[in-house]
Parts: C-alpha cells; sequence; structure tokens
C-alpha cells in the first residue's frame, strides 16, 4: 500500500490535525514509499525499533514519538534511534493525545470497556481538549471489584488509593500521566479515577479533595489503543501487523 | 522569637530572592507574630497541618507549600488547607528549590552525605540554577552497595535501573522529580543518578542513554532537607522543633 | 439556600466564563454551604467585610474581589481580609467586568437608566469585549442638565470636562475607570462619556481629541450593578439582603 | 546649538539607554538641527505644543512625550500633534522615568526637597527600576505641616489619608501615578507617601495596609524635573529657556 | 469626495480588519480631509511621495506604507517621509497583505491572469491566511513559454530555476517575498512557482525539494494590484487617478 | 581525531554557547567517532552532502546547517538530507553567527581584509550581538574601485547603490543578508555597507536614509569564514580538508 495514502487515512481518522503539535503527530520521520507490513508499539525506543526491524516492518505506529517539541539537535539518543530507522528505511507514525482522545480506538474508550462500561461523556481538559472519558455501572461496585477486573484484563498489578469513595458508581479514564484530571474528576462527582501513572504530588491532591484513584500503569493502560487501532488497519487493509510489548513496569 | 526576625534569617540563610518564584518560597501563608514552636514537614496537607496544630506549633515550615504558580481561587483543597491553618494563626514557611540546592541544609548534599560522600560540583540545571551534586567514591561501588546503604539510611525500598554502568564512581543526586537531569548525567559522565521518582517517559530516556539510576521515593528523598534545617534552627535558635512524618509511598 | 445552587445561578446569569479571569469572577473565596443572608458592597475591604459579619451575612457579592492575577502570598492586606473572611465562614463572591457589561444588572446600563435612556448599542471595547453601552436622547440635553440628573440620582458632585460637545445627544457609559473608551467615544461621535475615574493622562487625551467627559467617581458609578443584582436576588430567591456602603470619595 | 550635541548631552546626563522605552525617551521627534530656543512643558498637547510656537522655541522638552508603545496610526489626535511640530520644525525631546528618577534634577529629589530633605536612599520599584526616593527628617513632624509645606510650594491644594502614621519621620517620593509604591512603602516603614495621583483602587490598598499618603496633584509633582532640567539647560550652555504652564488640576 | 467615505469603501472592500495589523493597513497617515486626485504606488518613498505632490494627489494608495509594527521615534527616514507627507496635507492608505490576497485585485490572481489562468484555489499560507492562489493550464506548457508570457507582460526580465518540473500544468502565484510558500507549492503538487524575490536561503530549498521557481522581481510583480485598485477607484467613483512608477531592479 | 576533542576546540574557539542557538550552532548532526578528513561548504544541500561523500569526509563543517528552529517532522528535505548524512556517518558541525562574528577567522573580518583593512569597531547589532565590524582608508576610495577590488578577489560580480557616498572612507561589512545593519551604518557615519544580500525593501530603506551600499552576493561573502576556518584546521591538527563549492549565484 502506498505509504501517503495510509498516512491521509490515518491523520484523517485520528484527526491528527486537531490537536496541538508539541508531539508532532503523524508522519514523524518518513521511510520507504511501499507499507505492507506495520509494527505497533507504545513507546519509540532502541528495543522497539529493533523489534520492527526484526519483524522487518515498513512502518511503526507508536503513541511516543521521538520528537517533543522540536529536535535542535541529532545527537546523543536521539542519533541513535534516528539511525537506526533511517538505515532500515522504516516510516515512524505517531499518534499522541489523538490516540489517547480517539472515540472509537482510543485508550479511555479502551480502558472503561474493560470495565463494560460505554463512554457516556467527554472528560479530562488538557490544553482546551477533552481527551478521556467517564462512563457509569448500572449497579454501583466495590472498588476492590473494579480493581481487579483491570488487573486481570490488563494482565498487571494495580494500586488503589482509596481516599474517596469505596463503592464505585462513576468511572472517569485518563491513561498514562493523568492526574491533571483529579479536581475535574471530584468537582464532577466522578467516583472513581483510573489512570496510568500517579506522582508525590498527585497524592496529596487526592488525598485532600478527597477523590479515589486507581493505578494500572503509564505503560499498560496504553497499550489498549495502539492494539485496537493495529486491529483496525489488519481489518480494513489487510495489512500485515504485529506488536512489540516492551513494558517498563510503570 | 519574633517571626519576622526568623523569617529574615531563613530568607537570607536559603538565599530564597534567588530562585524563581512560582513555588512562592518564603513566608507563604502569614500567622502569629511570635514563633516559639516549629513543625517540620515535606508536604502542606490536611494530614500535615492538622499535625502541626495538634503539637502546637506556631509555624510550619515544609518543602512544599500550597501555593504553585498563583491561587485564583481559594476554594476546595486550597480553602480547607488554609481555612485550617488561619484559623489556628499558623505561619508556613516554604523552601522548595532552595532546599534542594542548599550546600549545607539542602536534599541533594544529604543525599550525598548518606553515602559519605562530598558535593564535588553542583549539577542538575533547572531554569539556570544548578539545583545537585556529584560527588566521586574513592574505590569503585558495586551498585547493589549503593542501594543497600541508601535504603537503609533513609529506612526505605529502593529501585534500581541498571541501563549504564553497574560498578560506580560517580554519583549525582537530584531529590524528588530528578529525571529532567538524566541527559546531563550522562553527558558529564555520572555512573549513577540518585533521584526520587522516575515515571515511564524518564525510564525510556535512561534506557536508551543509557543511565543507571537509583530510584529512593519522592517523599524520602526529600525528608533530608527539612530535617537538617530543623536541627539547624533549634541548635542556633533553641526553639522547640518536630518533624511531621506523612510518607506518601512514593 | 444551598450555596452552590446559588453560585450556579449567578455564575449563568452573569456570564461569569465569558470573561478573562484576571480579576478571579464567581467563588473567589468559599465559606458556608448554606446562604440565607447576603451582604452586598462595592470593596473587598477589612470595613466591608467587618459590615457583613455585623449583619450576619453568609456570603458577600462584590463588584471588586481581593485576587487580581493570583496570590502568590497570603501576607499583609490579603491575609488580614482573608483571616477576616475564613474566620467567620463568609463566602466572597464577585463579579467585576460581567457586572459592568450585563445588560439588565449592570453598571452602565444602570447610568444610562439615570437618564432615562435604553441601551442602544454595546460600546467600550476592553480586551475584545464591549462592556458599556451608549444610548441616546430624544432631543439634545445640555452638559449641565446632564450633570445635575446625575449628581442628584447618585447623590454625589460631578465634574464635567467640556471639551468636544456641549449640546449632548449621544451618550456613553463606562462605570469606574472608563478613560480607555475616549477613543472609540470621539470615533462613533458619542457626544458625552460618562465615566467614574479621571486622570492626568485621560484629560490629556480628551482635551486634544476633544471629547467631553462627565465624571461621577468611580465609587458612585459602581453602586448601580451591586444594587440591582441585589435586588434581584431577593426577589427571585426570597433571600435577606443588604447593602454595605463604604464611599471612597474617589 | 547643534540639535544632536544636545541630544548627546541629554541622553548622557539622563542615562536614557538604561530605562526601558516604552515611553520612547530621547528624541522622539525629529525638528531644526539648531537649537537656540528651548520650551518646557510636563506633557506635549495641542495646547503646549502652540506655547512652544508661539514663543519661538527650536525644541520642546517634555515629561511625557505623544508616542507610548509604538504608534501604529498616525491619525486623530496623533496626526493632529505631529502635524503642529513637523509644521514648525520642533524638535520633541522626551525624558519620562529617566526624569521622575534622576539624583539631581529629577521629581522626586525635587518633592523631597521641597520639606529640605535630602534623598536617603532609592525606593520605589517600577519595572525593576527605583525611580523614587525617601528621606528622613530629624524631627518628627505632624502630617497637617508637611501637607501644608507641600501645599505652599506647589501653589496647590494637596489631599491626606491619614490611614497610618500621622506624625511622620519617613517621607517617600514618587511622582504623578506612584500608588504601585503603597505596599513596598508600607513594608519598607515609610511613614508618608508623597504622590500625584490616587485612585479608587489604590484608596483601598492604602486603608488596609494601612499607610498614610499626601495626594499633591500628577502635574504639580511633575513640574519640578522638567524646571531643573531648564535652569541646568540654561546655566550650562547658555540656551535661551521658557516654561509653559498647562495645569489639568489634576 | 469625502476621505472618511473613501476610507470606509476600502477598509470594507479589502477586508483590511481580517489581516494581522503589523503592517498598519488602512489610513496610516491622515491628511486633507476632501480627496480628488489619488497616487498610486507600489512603495512608500521620498521620491513616490515627491510624485505625488508634483501630481497634485489628495492622497497616496500604495501597498508598502512607512510603519511596520509601530513607530517608536519619529526620526531620520521615518521622519523625512512624514513631513512630506504633511506639509502636503497627503492621505497615506495602505493595503499590504489585504493588496497581496485579494480574490478580485489582488497581485496573486493578477499574475495568474497574466497567464490567462483563473485562480482555482487558495494558497499560500501566512500566518493562518492565504494570501496566494494557484490555477491550471488546460494544456501544459513549458516553462520557457510561461517565462516569456511574463517577462513581456510585466516588461521586465525574469530567472527561472529549473530544479523540479520543465513542463508545467499547475501554477501559484505569491508576488513579493513568496518564498515561505515553496514547501506548501511542493506538498500539493503545484508544477512552478512564481514569486518577486528569491534570496540565498530560499535557493537552498527550492533544490532540494525540488521544485521549479519563476522569479519575476519584487516590485514588478507587485505593480499588478495597485494597478487594479487604481482602476476600480477611477470607474466607481469617478476621481482622478495616476500611477507613479519608482521601480527598485528587485 | 577524536570527534569529541575537535567538536570541543571548535566550541571554545568559536565561543558557540554565546550565540542564541535558533540556528542550532554546534555539533547539530551526530556521525563517526573518529575524524580525519573534513569537508568545508557554505550550505547543507544535498550536494554538497554528496560531495562531502565523494571526497570520503568524516566530517562536514558548515556555515548554514540544516536546523532551524527545532525540527518537528524528519520529512521532505529534511529526511533526504539527514539520510544522506547519517547512511555515510557523516558530522555536520555548524557554526553561523559565530562564523560571522569571529575576529580572526569570521567572514566579516575576512571581507574587510580583502580591503587590506583592519576592524577598527565591531559593528551590525543583531539580537544584543555585534555580529560585523568597520575599517577605515588611510586615503578615501572612489566607490568604484572598492567594487572592483571585492569583485576580482571574491571572483565575481557585484552591484553598487550609490545612494549615499561615492568616496568612501569607512566601511562596514556584513556578510550574507546583513541589511538589518542599514540604519547603523548610516547613523555612524559608515560611508559604505558592504553585504551579501539585498532585496526590495532592503533598496527602499537605503534610498531614503541614504547609505551607499555594495552588494557581493549572500553565497560569495560567507565562504571567507569557511575557507578561514579550514585553514587554521588544518595547520593546527594537521587533518586532511577540502572546501566543495557550490555557488548559488545568490
Amino acid at each position: 500500500m502506498n505509504r501517503n495514502e495510509l498516512v491521509s487515512f490515518l491523520d484523517d481518522y485520528l484527526q491528527v490535525s486537531a490537536y496541538p503539535d508539541k508531539s508532532s503527530n503523524g508522519l514523524q520521520v518518513e521511510g520507504k514509499a511501499e507499507v505492507e507490513r506495520i509494527a505497533f508499539a507504545v513507546d519509540t525506543t532502541l528495543k522497539t525499533i529493533e523489534g520492527a526491524v526484526k519483524g522487518k516492518a515498513d512502518m511503526m505506529i507508536v503513541h511516543h514519538g521521538m520528537i517533543w517539541g522540536g529536535l535542535n539537535y541529532i545527537t546523543g539518543i536521539h542519533y541513535k534511534r534516528l539511525k537506526m530507522l533511517i538505515e532500515n528505511d522504516l516510516n515512524l507514525y505517531v499518534a499522541h493525545l489523538p490516540l489517547d482522545a480517539h472515540p472509537e480506538v482510543g485508550n479511555n474508550v479502551g480502558l472503561l470497556r474493560l470495565l463494560d462500561l460505554e463512554p457516556k461523556r467527554p472528560f479530562g481538559e488538557y490544553k482546551s481538549l477533552s481527551i478521556g472519558f467517564y462512563g457509569e455501572f448500572e449497579e454501583p461496585q466495590p472498588i476492590e471489584k473494579v480493581a481487579q477486573i483491570i488487573a486481570e484484563k490488563l494482565d498487571t498489578t494495580v494500586r488503589t488509593y482509596e481516599f474517596g469513595k469505596r463503592v464505585i458508581k462513576t468511572v472517569g479514564a485518563i491513561s498514562g500521566a493523568g492526574a491533571f484530571a483529579l479536581e475535574e474528576a471530584y468537582r464532577k462527582g466522578i467516583d472513581l479515577l483510573i489512570t496510568g501513572e500517579f506522582g508525590h504530588a498527585d497524592y496529596l491532591t487526592a488525598l485532600d479533595l478527597p477523590q479515589s484513584v486507581l493505578v494500572a500503569g503509564h505503560y499498560k493502560t496504553e497499550t489498549l489503543g495502539v492494539k485496537a487501532l493495529m486491529k483496525l488497519i489488519r481489518e480494513r487493509f489487510g495489512l500485515d501487523v504485529f506488536f512489540i510489548d516492551e513494558p517498563t513496569g510503570l
């Protein structure tokens, strides 16, 4: 398949132009003009690029690219990653916020669907855009139950911070580092915020609001989007696809 | 002791005016004019304020205050924290970057001294200021040995990411969220970066540099500065002091 | 009445979210959750807060709050005002530009109505929003006549600067410090600008345009909005209300 | 005298390049190349320009010029003023902040000298520069006495706001609109702030600090600098000089 | 004709308020109130102003005015130009980007029409606005043919840089310094970019894209808009008009 | 020779850290660690990179790199250039403003030396740094004579714009696009400005100042610095060096 046609489809489907470009969404690094085999990964590291090369991919589609805010020098890790991409003619396509927020293949609708919840309304305002969603159980669930389901389906351990509600009716989901949405969650009466990463300062905010939080891992919560997109690409275009799993444990 | 005299001493000793004021260093919230008893804590939360009140403190001295970048509304957690401070006439004195960077009582010289290292040179440029230090062992040490000492002395568990060197000669210390210094550490040939908090994106940078990292907890690494300052204040002014330990586990 | 319901009504009725937030419009300082008695005032000073406390108010609604551009330190006058508010559980609700510009209870429609004029069109562009209005007499009036009416109805002395027209057909109103609108007034053929405050630099502009101006006092011109809002709140919700009059003479 | 030589002297003597240029200090509008007769005024208005023309001046030296923050259009009052300047070959030299702050001919040392005070230390930080001074009486004076002297020597009426001290030892002076220095005055223990203009918002700050203030008129307090500079120019260069008095009463 | 009516017509017809105002579009310098005779020119220089004066014009309408980004000082060339304008009561009306982009009288539709092409779609994004157009030949033309037509019709020599296509189907036009549109031209498959000015850095971009370029002179390409507007003004209002030709050869 | 040592020498000698980094001075793209053979060129284009590869260079040292203001996407010409650099392990070292301004090997001292002039004083303020110099003939020279010498020594044709002086005593030099210094040249009494590139807008400024200008080509005027640096590197380190001449004619 022609690379530019695929890029046009992705730009369109993911509404790339609607998002601020600090993360350089879209075709971030050019490679070969024809694409038959695509590697999907959460991150762009030497290991994932190597995985793509070994798998004979023509393109990588990732959530986290290698340019944030513009490259001023192509040295050090930027050089090493770029050298491996370029010497192997690999295209690098990036979908960061567009893949968090997408209503069909996004990380956040993906998190809700692990709990059999449908997204009820957008949630999680980040730079004037809502990148998450929340949903509502028909019957309130104990927080332990929610934690158990997420842990099983993501095949990981999860932590809960039960500062607020312990019986959960509404659930908000923000994959990755979603603690910026703590105050919005509390204000909107969302009983539980599911997110990926949770630091010291976030803890202090959640504690005093108080807001209950379930932390399932930055990496794990962001595998959902790339995997859903992978399925769509395979089905729609009949291309070869594979997922490269390189968890950070964080 | 007169509150204003104590504040003048602290502002001077910690060189508060040399630091950018987004974290509102100095006397952040006014309280009673006479100060005899001071509570020290890492954070300003309802629990630590409550601890100060129960301990009959006249002032809290903390690393993390309650204002970051200016308060536009005094509602929600800001209201609750401020209400408890004001109703108890508690002064709140904040030393954020000044207490990371201080050459005598700072968190980062504190971390090095746990390893019996003297700070050799400033390190860790943050907004044009160096807020950390690095030191050098006379004899290189295995990373496990370093991890064991830190774990014991901070009474916590530590994680190591052995992406670079495993036998350590030079050690850089940046308490709290110090991953911004990963590339500087690698460039300067610092074998091990000790820091408090380490997220998914930091992992990817350290992995590809590659740079070895020891993670000892945001909270734990930032108890050193307030405790050292507490000792100084007691010895110099003969005031009553006590430490409020409210770890976040992060 | 529940405080949050009242705040929602006010935010909505005054279209608070349409205005830039440097003046922190809306519930600026939280207080008790139930509100039965409300004090209205132009300004937030120790005296007006004291007046609200003595009058046993649960909330103050003011034109000028106590936060402008974010509070970095809660010391000095900010501390004193906040302490009195918080220790008395007083809510502070602020409507600055929203109350200048409002088409029903605003200061500026209020000024026009003193002259039995209906607002004809918005006027007075300030940060891309029009915050005043102008109206038109059926019969042109001598400026002395207009001055006399304003002086009587606001119970104050007024000054006129008769640099332009002396017989007035169109009148623009910008309460408080409205001299920013001098050039717009001249360009739009508004015969008289009524405003509250007029400084040396404003005089020079009006003189050379030339533009006639009537100055009725910053304080006096801004009593109209809070009083109109007070009436509305009493009638609509049956709450106890009272006005605290603390003129500055300016 | 050659115009460029005079401009060089003034730029140097007043240290024009040390001040931010929003007020376009220095030779703001070019005119004839030879200068024998100079008009001094506080403001640049059609009347003062006319005064300069009638007095057959070759240059005007003023405190307030006609460009603030860059001219985008030369229409309206800018056109009228500029036309009169240019058609009469009048040079316009402006010294705004440089003439407030100057240690010999500045407005603020001038105000202190009316009270036979010597400037003790710079005061009044405005955009990182101190533009005023304060001085100290040997014997404390009642505020009425100070007011009486200022009123007599400036030949005007003054207002006092006796919110703080009524017996005055230290006096700070900021000509024109000097209320930005209220909090600094209070913090530094300056008993009385003398300034020119004082608005509604300034009143509220002074009231709650509390800080005593003497208001002597924006215009009147800024005649001192241009008159002192006039004397210097006459004595040093033997040029013809005259002062154009166009008070605004503000 | 009344000057203000003409200005209103022009502001409206050229949609002046839709363009960023760094070039101070609209009536840039005021002159006499009645306008019967108008000089048109590309630039505002002493020579073109002199030409307008000799031709007894009441107004100049130009593509390049004399204010860019605000005038801070009226000295040197700004003074000389302004003095000549003001002493001759000449109005100066400026239409910079509005005259590049206009769909009827714009420079860029003008360039396409030299080749008998109709504008097909806007092109040439500059500060979020499209200021050029592109068109399409029914039959592809050799680049030499296109160059010959442009050279003849503009009565000038042109240069071609045949880095890309040599047989031309689509032509984009950006008068003046239009090299900012090189990458957009290449991306949109525009075979030839016609522009006015082309520097060293532009050459390097065109070479490597590769993109063919025809350079016809900054001055020459910008005579089209003012001449078209001149024709419109004469026909619509019956005013006297004349064009002042002062080519720079660039 | 070790690449990092050479880079350290160059960074130091050219004072790279003293210049704003929009042009990413220093090692812009990493390549092989050992450097024995270095290609020098004015620009980074596919042709000059190809020249370096054919010449078996390990590093290119250029005046114009390939990154200006940060790369957001590595596609199009950026991809093509980078691919050729990376696949050939070529280091790219950039010295833009540092090589204009250098007092020994800089382009601008180079231009003066063509005329046997020594730099008298820095000149040409660009973003708060002086990047050029001016010198003075012992005997004034006719402008034609100056033009002839420059033309011969740079082996090119030059244009002169004799708007000001025609007999030249002082000469200022700003290689490349140096017209930003026209007003400074005029103000400082510099009789002739020598520069490389001169556009339509520059012409208008020079014409009205009036200022005489000699234009010798952007490319040609910027060959001097890289050639002087090439000589230094060969002599100091004994490395193989060669120059790639790819003139743009501009």
